[in-house]
């Protein structure tokens, strides 16, 4: 069973331990990879709306945040971010998280759902927001340098959201 | 005739004036129309790389900023915004900030640059940046709640950036 929660400053360590492994890959989030923990916490949970975590038995496994993605007329549409341990991965730990990120973005009021840069080498990642309702709303091309692939493109991805969700 | 140059601290004034009129009138920036000048400024120019001021016989009619993008393996795309006095508008002066900001991030390093947000009710600027090269590369459905018009759509616009500009 799964349980996700708001995170705590005492959830930190744990934070970045997920966060560390994504990061210092390089390979999916625009972020560099030599970000320093305080730096990557800051980006996750003191910079977002809210920053929630998924706990299997007491222990944290994955994480996400919650901001506004454009301020002013662009201030109904909500960003996410997920972060899943390489340990639980293909267990449905990012589809939960996606799940309750859209129930708790309609509770603070927000419109849409809006991934900003969703790299097209990242085909799982893809496949689980169309399989969610997400759509391919834009294609930056050559967006991202990766690690290993050199210039993948990027997808803009969007969801309007219900409240039968 | 136009100059273009870096701001300077003395610029702030001018700057705030410009910027003032258009986030005061929340129809094309994402930006809180209610914003303060430090906030503006700060957005404008301390958060910039870079930003420049336009002048016509020593006043300044126009500025500009030029941004990083997205941080890590997306820096290589820069964005910008431009802002141009409502008294010379239609005088070639957002098209000369736009083709000084592109030789400016060729000299920088970047490779393209992204605008995240083009109203599609902005159509004058619409058609300017396809004038200049931009390519819509995505539509934001209802991403932009227009004072007067409602929801309205936004592109995503990207051009990659080659040396002979």
């Amino acid at each position: 069973m799964t349980t996700l929660r708001r995170a705590r400053p005492d959830d930190s360590a744990a934070i970045w331990s997920l966060l560390r492994e994504v990061f210092r890959a390089g390979e999916t989030y625009a972020v560099d990879p030599r970000i320093s923990r305080d730096a990557a916490l800051s980006y996750w949970v003191s910079h977002a709306r809210e920053a929630y975590v998924a706990e299997i038995n007491a222990e944290i496994v994955g994480t996400y945040y919650i901001k506004t993605n454009q301020a002013g007329g662009g201030a109904h549409i909500c960003n996410c971010g997920y972060v899943v341990s390489a340990a639980v991965r293909g267990q449905g730990i990012a589809t939960e998280m996606c799940l309750h990120s859209q129930a708790v973005a309609l509770d603070l009021g927000y419109r849409a759902m809006q991934f900003n840069l969703v790299l097209a080498s990242n085909g799982g990642a893809v496949r689980l927001w169309e399989r969610l309702g997400f759509e391919r709303v834009g294609t930056i091309p050559e967006a991202f340098a990766h690690p290993k692939r050199g210039f993948v493109d990027a997808f803009v991805m969007h969801k309007r959201l219900e409240a039968s969700v």
